[in-house]
C-alpha cells in the first residue's frame, strides 16, 4: 500500500516537472512569436497548451484522491497540498503564454508592440522568459536559490511593466487608441506571468523549509 | 476532539463567508466609486483589501493545520480543500476591486471610463456587482441556483468585455491612448472578476454534488 502511495506522490511530482518544462517552453515561443510575427509559432503555443490543461486537470484528480484515500502523513500532506497550488498556477502561466500568442495570431501582418515601445517590451519579454526557465529549474531540483533568481526578474519586470504603463498615460510615445489597447494587454499579461512564478516560489520555499515567509530579497 | 475540530471547521466555513461579504462590497463600492469619480470611496475599498487578504491567510494557516492534525474524513477533506482554493479565488477578486479603486485614485479629476464607452461599461459594471452578490448568497446557502446565476451574468459579461474591445480595437470610439489603456484595465479586471465567480461556483457544485462537472448552462 504505501509502496504504491510513494509512486503516486512520485507521479505528482513528475507531472509539475512536465508542467514547468511545456509552460517554460511556452513562453519561450510566444516571445519569439511574438517578435517576429510568427504566426505558425503562434498556432503552435495556443494547441499546446490544452496539455497544460490536461496535466493540471490529472495532477488534480490524483492528488485529491491520494488525500481522500491514504490519509497520508505530515510531509506528504504538505506536499500535496503545494502541488495543488502551484499546478493551478502554472496552468495559469500557459494561459498567459497563450493569450500572448492568440495576440500576435488576431493582429497578423500586424505587430502587436508598437515600434516606439520596442526596447521596454523586449526587454520584458526577456526576463519573463528567464521566469519560466529558472521556474522549471526550481521544479525540478527544488533549489531555492531558482525561486530567489525569480523573485529578483519579477522586481525588475514590475520596474518596466510601471515604466511602460506610465509612457502611455503621459502620452509619450503618443500611440493610438489599439497599440494602446494591444500593449496594455500584452504587458500586463508577462506581468502576471512573474507574479504567478513568485507566488510558486513562495509555496516551494514553504515546502522546503517549513517557514511560511518569502524568500529572501537579493 | 471532534468536537474542538468541528467548531475548527466551522470557523473555516465562517471565513469564507465573510470574505465573500467583504468581496460583494469591495465590488459595489469600487463601481460607485468609478461612477461618481468618488476617491473617498475608492480609498475605503483600498484600505478594506488588507482584511480579505489577512481573513485569507488564516484561512488558509486554519485549513492547513487542520489538514496535518486531524486525519479528516473524506468529506471535511473535501470541504478543507475546496475552501483552500475558492479562498484563493475571493483574495483575487478583492485585488480586482481594489485595482478598480486604485485606478479612479490614480485618474481623479477625470473620469476612468471614456465618455463613449459609458453605456457599456456601466452595463458590465453592473452584471459585475451581481456577481458579488450571488457570490456572497452562494457561500452563505450552497445553493447551487446562484452558481448557475453567476455563470448566466458571467456569459453577458464575456460579451460586453469582448464587444468594448472590438469598438477600440476598431477606433469606433475614436480613444486616444491613455484612454484606451485605462478602459482596457478596467474592463480586464471587470472581466477577471467574473471569471473567478465561476471558478468557485464550480468548486461550490463539486463540494455539494460530489461530481466534477461545471454547472448546467441557463
Amino acid at each position: 500500500m504505501r509502496k504504491l502511495f510513494m509512486a503516486e506522490m512520485e507521479a505528482v511530482g513528475d507531472d509539475l516537472v512536465e508542467m514547468a518544462t511545456l509552460v517554460n517552453r511556452a513562453m519561450k515561443q510566444a516571445r519569439v512569436a511574438l517578435e517576429s510575427r510568427d504566426t505558425g509559432l503562434a498556432e503552435t503555443v495556443i494547441l499546446q497548451d490544452a496539455r497544460i490543461d490536461y496535466l493540471q486537470n490529472t495532477l488534480d484528480e490524483r492528488t485529491i484522491e491520494l488525500l481522500l484515500l491514504q490519509n497520508p502523513v505530515a510531509t506528504d500532506l504538505r506536499l500535496l497540498i503545494a502541488a495543488l497550488r502551484v499546478s493551478s498556477s502554472m496552468e495559469r502561466m500557459g494561459d498567459l503564454a497563450r493569450h500572448v500568442a492568440a495576440l500576435v495570431r488576431l493582429r497578423y501582418p500586424n505587430s502587436v508592440i508598437p515600434d516606439e515601445s520596442r526596447a521596454e517590451v523586449e526587454e520584458m519579454a526577456e526576463l519573463t522568459v528567464s521566469v519560466g526557465e529558472h521556474l522549471q529549474r526550481l521544479m525540478t531540483s527544488y533549489d531555492l536559490v531558482e525561486g530567489r533568481e525569480i523573485v529578483k526578474l519579477n522586481n525588475d519586470i514590475d520596474i518596466l511593466h510601471s515604466q511602460i504603463m506610465q509612457n502611455v498615460t503621459e502620452g509619450s510615445w503618443n500611440l493610438s487608441g489599439p497599440q494602446a489597447q494591444d500593449l496594455t494587454l500584452l504587458v500586463m499579461r508577462l506581468e502576471r506571468f512573474g507574479d504567478h512564478g513568485v507566488s510558486i516560489s513562495r509555496k516551494i520555499a514553504y515546502l522546503v523549509t517549513g517557514e511560511w515567509e518569502p524568500p529572501a530579497m537579493p
